[in-house]
């Protein structure tokens, strides 16, 4: 097994020297709460971008901003409480913002969720929804330009603290911060990152003109753009062009937008993997690996783990499996398909439908094939962290399946964790497909037939090709990193500061010339 | 009113001098049947593409080749009967071609509609359908290749009969016939017409990689491409660029592939205005007409006349009419809503079940607001076309609302033969869009809001405004015609091949001189 721990990370301080960052996220890196005496209580929270952004503020210590989400941070953030995290040696510090709840709402549950989702991921059933309504127009109004605008105040507020921040603005719950930040201070270096797929213009077009036009307008604030692939970032691009009548500069990655030139390019999130491989030596999880062993000991060990998501395409993936059992019985007893899936956005219809559908095929499938001692698929839709990272290092099919997907960290969380060599089977619409592409076995995640195809080839897969797979992916997924990620984002910045900085000086030194 | 009658026709005969033009459809612009004495009688059949074409076959004399539908379209295939039509003074020959009812159904049923008629109209469910499955990828192999590669073989041979024919290879259904034809000749110039929205590259990836890569490639077979839309247009090139690899010349808009330069323009069809304005004249319609007028002569009619199809966004028609109802109860008793719709593609099940919604949706919306003596909502799902032509010379607002539409004709005929200076409500999304735009209502499909607005402020129109908008919409539709339509795409093809052979000379001197 290759040694990550070698592989040197690049110096964030030197590059930033001495300058602040502010990062303005949805949610933030903590959650707090009270203990029964009343004691503040904090618990580092989960996914793909807390653990990414965490690694960026522990190396710039950073302010990071975000919406209060309980009433304990709602408490807090009227009293304009800052925290240092985490406490005993904080690393960076805490300002959360209170959005009133008739203003979270909608900018979650009504634009973000789904409609912004579903959009980004092509997952609306167009002739049926959306139905944009009256309460679209005023979730969009009220909820999230409000909520867009809460945020950017404070990171704006917060700005006039630093000598030229840059600010991080992060995600499809903030396409409107930037405008707003803008609006009041031009000291700071404004840079979004979107985690999530950009659609093409005719999708993205589903929002109404005024929506999608001050939506485009807003990104456009910034100074950066980052998406996770360049096909992404050449989505977004094309729809400045051909939804906002945008100039765009296709050679440099740019469009032209009020007289500034605003760069688009693709920074491929990583993963954590010191704190993964941390977790993963954990008791909790060595527990569950133990017995995930010991239960399927003579099984293959099909695992997948997702939100319960739409996007993710669960339901393709158990067909796909139902499929192989059809036309191989002689798998029945030796394999075992383990979804460990979590709850997600359950107070959306959609996502309630969603996990109706989820369990009922399951059931299904799992009528037609089990035997007395045997039951094909295992789902579990619950949290469980440490279970879903023991089935990591078990698993000898992962199956990432999604319709669309920015990234998927699973893909690479899985194969740096994994102890048996396991095949990746990774759709060709991931974002992490244009890194591991080649090592996996890839899919079009709408061919049930293709993906039955996929496991049983991974099920059968000679030792030495899935070994040589499995050291390729490692190897992939060890060459970058979190911080890296930062890096190379950070460093764009300050090249296209220089770069604008000259710019402005030969044109001072021109108009003092032609004076 | 503008005499359209005085507006001159281009000379296609003229710029053809003589060439011989060879059609190929799926479905050809006459119906055989026999009689009860089996004599063999013909019907022309309806349908925009049937309209254009047919005018184009009376100028040209051309063959059309054309798939046998009915028992005994099919035993004249078999006799290779080739018939000339009309029968006193042929125009055109017509060509039946016999594809096997095993060949016809997974080409016609499973691939044609709905897989690709769902995809180019972005209308699937994605996280639900479609599943590709084993039987898609052998309606592929033995169902669409299959009929793609008899009608190109019947063409091909047919082109042995001329010097230098033109193949005018018409839509969705025959993506492949190019490439069939080519591996056969080089003696004819290749021409396919897109009738339908060309998708952007993610949504078309939907195709597995074989299809797509095949489909794209069978489409640059040809030595033009032509759609309806300069978006259309662009799209099918991004496809190019982004499925294939394909180098784009933007600026020329063509495809290098394969040593060629494949040519890519757009040509918005339009209508046959001669016969429809002697349709309108008939006395079936004239009957409708009195009919209607008598039976809503003191309401302002809304009508919407389309095939039942989830492209055409029938339902949120309904769900905007029931908004303005809801807001402006003052108006019922006073409008009354006609959709007139054709049943289509019955024996698909995603058709069968967006039939009963649309059933559903009225009868919910119906008793919601229905008097004793009015009811919102008349719906006909039934072919009868003089009705449907009554309708459109009646109506004070049209509602062409679909979500995705090639060009959408009923927004055509609609203001030509309307006399009531009656207003149309057109989706951005539709084709015709691009030509109408400003002198329509425009809506965003998915907005029933603001769809629910645009009738409301369609109804309460001051008559100048009414008047001004229906003029500039009755000049546009005017200036067009089917001949022109051709005549253009003609135009072109004479002079690409004037350029190629330019080419081809100018390396052939070079080449002597070298030697």
């Amino acid at each position: 097994m290759q040694n990550h721990k070698k592989q040197k990370e690049p110096n964030l301080k030197k590059l930033l020297s001495g300058r602040s960052v502010i990062l303005i996220s949805n949610r933030g890196p903590v959650e707090f709460k009270r203990d029964e005496f009343g004691n503040l209580i904090t618990k580092r929270g989960g996914g793909g971008l807390v653990t990414a952004m965490t690694a960026i503020s522990e190396e710039t210590r950073a302010t990071w901003i975000s919406a209060a989400m309980t009433d304990v941070e709602q408490a807090m953030a009227r009293d304009d409480v800052v925290v240092g995290f985490p406490e005993d040696n904080p690393l960076y510090h805490i300002k959360l913002v209170d959005i009133p709840k008739s203003v979270y709402k909608p900018y979650y549950n009504v634009i973000s969720n789904p409609l912004l989702w579903f959009i980004h991921h092509y997952i609306w059933n167009l002739s049926r929804a959306p139905d944009i309504t009256a309460e679209t127009h005023r979730a969009w109004r009220e909820g999230y330009v409000v909520a867009n605008k809460l945020l950017a105040d404070a990171a704006a507020e917060e700005s006039l603290l630093h000598i030229n921040p840059i600010i991080m603005i992060q995600d499809y719950h903030l396409f409107l911060a930037a405008k707003y930040i803008r609006q009041q201070t031009d000291r700071a270096f404004l840079f979004h990152f979107t985690h999530i797929p950009w659609p093409e213009p005719d999708y993205m077009s589903i929002l109404p003109y005024e929506m999608r036009t001050e939506l485009l307008a807003g990104m456009l604030a910034n100074d950066l753009l980052g998406f996770q692939t360049r096909h992404y970032a050449n989505n977004f691009l094309l729809c400045c062009e051909s939804l906002l009548g945008c100039v765009v500069n296709w050679k440099r990655k740019s469009a032209l937008w009020q007289g500034r030139e605003v760069y688009v390019r693709s920074y491929p999130i990583s993963i954590d993997r010191a704190g993964l491989q941390k977790i993963s030596v954990s008791s909790d999880v060595l527990k569950h690996e133990t017995k995930l062993k010991k239960d399927y000991k003579d099984q293959a060990l099909i695992v997948r783990t997702d939100r319960c998501d739409p996007s993710k395409n669960i339901i393709r993936g158990f067909l796909a499996f139902d499929i192989l059992l059809q036309k191989h019985p002689e798998l029945k007893e030796k394999v075992k398909f383990l979804a460990l899936l979590y709850p997600t956005r359950e107070n959306i219809k959609l996502y309630k439908d969603y996990r109706l559908e989820v369990e009922s095929t399951v059931q299904k499938i799992n009528d037609r094939h089990k035997t007395d001692s045997w039951t094909p698929i295992y789902l579990r839709i619950k949290d469980n962290y440490p279970e879903s990272v023991a089935a990591l290092k078990c698993y000898d099919v992962l199956l990432v399946n999604p319709i669309f997907d920015g990234m998927n960290l699973v893909s690479k969380e899985g194969p740096f964790i994994n102890k048996r060599n396991g095949v990746l089977i990774l759709s060709e619409n991931a974002g992490a497909f244009s890194e591991l592409g080649n090592s996996c076995l890839s899919i079009n995640p709408f061919d049930v037939d293709e993906t039955a195809e996929a496991i049983y080839k991974a099920i059968n897969m000679p030792a030495y090709e899935k070994q040589a797979r499995s050291a390729s992916l490692k190897e992939i997924v060890e060459k970058n990193s979190s911080v890296k990620w930062l890096y190379y984002q950070l460093k764009d910045i300050v090249t296209i500061e220089k770069k604008k900085s000259a710019v402005k000086a030969v044109k001072e030194v021109a108009e003092t010339v032609e004076r």
